[in-house]
């Protein structure tokens, strides 16, 4: 289908069927393509480079290159001409999910067991790291391929997105650390600005227009159409979360409750909750996960020591430290209460609606993009009703 | 000295003290560099910016870059051309002290405690990928200052260190995780080639280099120096990590015991230890080392509060009765125990040896690089005697 647009939009099925079949053809197309990047035969195999592969193998949507293929194309561009930076794309894609699942402490990704519950932390946290190390490889080939001045934006661009990527990672982090949920709507839309739409959409569409040679015009354009569809899509994502079909969706199930992730769903289901479910809300959202408990009784028998003055300030301080993850961990029953906090305030519904309307402006501002009708054209359009429609 | 190297070498001092304040200016010019390119007074200087300056800020020597300014200005090169490139690889080797603290759950880092110690693993590895993605930005500034074709080079060669660096700690953290102490010098020396040798000498030294513009001659005999110096400075730093000055150090001593790291000493230590020996120090090292979070690590606490002082007696006690017994975790005996083994065989001997015929060779590869004399060549040639007998 990418290759040759020949049939005609009817012949192809419906939208829904269109997104899918363009999405499972830039798949293919770039695991080809990462594929090449990665050593084979090296000494390395067991140890670095076929865990590498594990999760670019895991069933997934590829969304990212085929964002950045369809810019290109329905800009004009050609396939060859964009498909090494979606390569990198999905190579800092997997380093993210790696590293994310690190630092969230996610237990599966992708209907399997998280790349740290198989190797260890050191292990997989080196195989994102090798990762990031061989995304920069597909984009040298771009000065060949585009010229050095392309070449030159895509890497000025993957490089800010990196870093776009890290500075909404660290609020997001800095607030489960501080136990902060005292959050407005904007906090959490541009923690996922930066987040997500920048990696997922932003870059992937204008490094696409970039390869294709667009005018500015259009590459300002479709950053405004990535920033709506962004959150529309992490939004759907946080909804996912709570009600997916557990087959279907590929991670955990009520993951996000267990973890306090800050959800735009949860921001609501706070905002409308009665005093009394806030407060005990609260209270539990600022307890770990459990998984890493200190010894029972230990802080108690710390705190007595030191009443007794058995225990210098200092000591205590220091001991203290140790016990940090081991601070009291969530229940089943309390992620049980925050599901039916979230139920009962009907945050799920806003949120949904949230996502509907940002997608459906992203669709409109398409109409606005100086682009032949074409396959690519479609996905696009298509991509706004499957961001919101998907079950994974 | 840097910017006008008129006085003659006997006005400098000693070879060390010409390395000492060859090392000092290119720290400071360094660390101006990256202040440059790492954001100010944005809303995420407390959750990511500053916890970026920690590490580069501690009392450090700035290797990487010092030998990447001397490798282009004694080939003729400028200082201005090589300091985006020496800045990008102080960002690199910040982000992978970060990491590889968290990967091998150390404590201390240039005399504090490590990232993760203060924020957290997650935090501690966002940091490290935030600066994995500011390192790619003083190299597109190289493009202005050396041209495309530099510059891209320059972008290869940092490409294929990332890559050496994560083969070569895949490498060891696979021993680590199989519990492999049966290994060669062979084995020790190729890892410590790709780990250590290619991003602190083989790369800023040919990326020195290729910003001077040098013939690929000069680069090549660099190449064979470096191979031959990293390997050296690394058995220094693990005679370092069993033998020096706490203080000085930095770092934590015995550490390498403690985590079970492979060595040319310990390997050494194993080869010539008696069988019972040998049978013993293979299942301690097979077993973990206690975790900061986890029971021993609490233990290991309390002996150091204990031995301090700061808990009495009857506090010890009581607090121990709540540490779970029995886990597969070294002891402060067992690490005495290795300590030992090593000292009774001579390994450090042996390995100070081995360090010294390297560095020996380097020493005299240098003799043979077209160059005119300057203080940047006689650095270089500071540098192999500086390598085996440092403190730190």
């Amino acid at each position: 289908m990418l290759a040759e647009p020949s049939k005609s939009p009817n012949e192809r099925g419906t939208p829904s069927q269109l997104v899918g079949s363009y999405l499972a053809d830039c798949r293919s197309l770039v695991l080809e393509e990462i594929r090449e990047f990665i050593p084979k035969n090296s000494r390395y195999q067991s140890v670095l480079y076929e865990i590498m592969l594990d999760y670019p193998m895991r069933e997934a949507k590829a969304l990212r290159p085929a964002l950045c293929i369809a810019a290109c194309r329905s800009l004009g561009g050609s396939l060859e001409g964009v498909l090494k930076s979606a390569a990198t794309l999905e190579f800092y894609h997997n380093a993210f999910l790696i590293h994310d699942d690190i630092e969230d402490g996610s237990e599966k990704r992708r209907d399997q067991p998280t790349l740290q519950r198989k190797h260890g932390v050191p292990i997989a946290l080196n195989v994102g790291d090798a990762m990031l190390a061989l995304a920069l490889e597909p984009m040298l080939d771009n000065t060949r391929l585009l010229g050095m001045g392309k070449a030159l934006r895509i890497l000025r661009c993957v490089s800010r997105m990196a870093r776009e990527s890290a500075e909404g990672q660290a609020l997001e982090l800095s607030w489960i650390r501080q136990g902060r949920f005292s959050l407005c709507d904007q906090d959490y839309l541009r923690m996922v600005h930066k987040k997500t739409s920048w990696y997922t959409f932003i870059a992937p569409l204008q490094i696409g227009a970039i390869a294709a040679g667009a005018p500015a015009a259009s590459s300002e354009l479709l950053g405004r159409f990535a920033t709506l569809l962004g959150l529309a899509f992490q939004i759907q994502d946080d909804v996912l979360n709570l009600i997916a079909d557990e087959g279907a969706y590929g991670k955990e199930i009520l993951g996000d409750l267990w973890e306090g992730k800050h959800t735009l769903i949860l921001m609501h289901a706070l905002t409308h909750a009665k005093r009394s479910e806030r407060t005990r809300a609260l209270s539990i959202l600022r307890k770990q996960r459990p998984g890493n408990a200190s010894p029972a009784g230990l802080e108690r028998e710390l705190a007595r020591q030191r009443a007794r003055g058995k225990l210098s300030a200092s000591a205590f301080r220091a001991l203290s430290r140790h016990l940090g993850a081991g601070r009291a961990e969530k229940t089943q029953a309390d992620v049980d209460f925050l599901n039916e906090l979230v139920t009962r305030t009907r945050s799920i519904d806003h949120a949904r609606r949230t996502a509907l309307v940002r997608a459906r402006r992203a669709r409109r501002l398409l109409d606005r993009l100086t682009s032949v009708p074409s396959v690519h054209l479609r996905f696009l359009q298509g991509v706004t009703d499957y961001v919101i429609g998907r079950d994974r």
